[in-house]
């Protein structure tokens, strides 16, 4: 038995997220039969992280065991034929340790937010960013970011569907950057609750449009309460761009 | 009477292009059955520049006349709502004087090429951009490039269903800027023939993969023959980013 270690590019809009489900396509479906079709075995992909519907990926990490032999190469290149049409790419292959795992491995995850902060409906990045009509100030977003680094109980940013044992997280960053229509959300930690990107950005661009104040933020962080969110941002931004080890 | 003046974004992927077609959709249908649907006339739209199918714009200037009045920000968002879901978006509007025409007043069009020059299948940007998986050098598609900068006669680089009276033509920029593993073709003039982006694009892959010296380059352009064409971009990672007046 080998284990592969993939790097995954993928479009979140088709399917129901990352994880197998019984109403709709996935990610780990498309991968698994993929794999299924190349090896003839029967196939768990695990992930560093599992995206909701509608949400992408720049560089997800996952592994798979084969007890056939493959070259990583050959590998790659046999998922990649059978993937498509499903806009699911393997960017790198390559073996890695028995005891090596995609999501219990992993000490550090990274996402992007993207906001198109325009009036105008997106034809191009229709389902690929958020569009935003109001003027957003990126300068109070930032003060407001600075709220939510470090360690903190994240419940208040927390899905209700949220299955974590433990609400409190450190965040390492969450820089806004902004460049002519587009502001990024560039966010770390070593593993997040659900929803918890969308629901910081949901808050911070509260803050851009001048709803909430950057206290505010600190504010909802401090009640620990659902109920004290302000937004949750839609998955069409969001963005799984790096897994660390 | 009034005329406006339009900036629209569109993904080329449903489209036949931009001019009105008889066997499928056209961006300039959408644009003028919006505009009756807004104001019961019948409309015509006329742009910058006639993108081919499957081409995209991020910023195509047009105009239409209406006898009915409007402020410009009403038609944009009037036109916006009636577009969907066409991925076709009105970004500004503006009134313009009776004599001001999109394509005829037009002093300089700009245009950007994509590649991603990567091994694997494009997930995210399927159909946005050309994927090249031999790796390209930048710098012999540089050198390249220079030859076809200036006024010169680019039938070599001109599609045979090209319209255009005279082959001449004035190249003010060819811009090879590499970051990561995309490579950006950013191109101006006054005005191009037909497929001339795409041809010229082609050949400095061809150049970039070794298969092509930059002299080549120079000896496709003097032989004034399309035979010397070695290849046509496709249309998918090509973007009309402006139109100057």
């Amino acid at each position: 038995m080998t284990r592969f270690r993939l790097t995954l590019e993928y479009d979140g809009r088709p399917f129901m997220g990352w994880q197998r489900q019984n109403h709709g396509p996935s990610v780990q479906q498309a991968l698994e039969e993929a794999a299924h079709a190349v090896t003839g075995e029967d196939i768990a992909v695990h992930a560093a992280g599992r995206t909701d519907a509608g949400v992408h990926a720049t560089a997800m990490v996952a592994h798979l065991d084969l007890a056939k032999a493959f070259t990583p190469f050959r590998l790659m290149e046999a998922l990649n034929a059978r993937l498509r049409p499903a806009p699911v790419a393997v960017l790198a292959c390559e073996a890695v340790a028995d005891d090596w795992h995609a999501r219990f491995s992993c000490t550090g995850r990274s996402y992007e937010y993207r906001v198109i902060n325009r009036r105008a409906p997106l034809a191009l990045d229709a389902g690929r960013a958020w569009r935003v009509p109001a003027v957003l100030d990126a300068d109070a977003m930032r003060e407001g970011a600075a709220r939510l680094i470090g360690r903190h109980d994240f419940t208040t940013f927390r899905s209700a569907h949220c299955q974590a044992d433990n609400p409190v997280r450190t965040l390492d960053r969450l820089d806004v950057e902004a460049d002519g229509e587009q502001i990024s959300f560039l966010v770390e930690a070593r593993a997040f609750l659900h929803h918890q990107v969308r629901s910081m950005v949901g808050c911070l661009v509260l803050v851009g449009r001048g709803r909430w104040t950057p206290d505010d933020i600190g504010r909802a962080l401090a009640a620990r309460d659902r109920a004290e969110l302000g937004l949750n941002a839609p998955p069409d931004g969001l963005y799984f761009t790096g897994a660390r080890y």
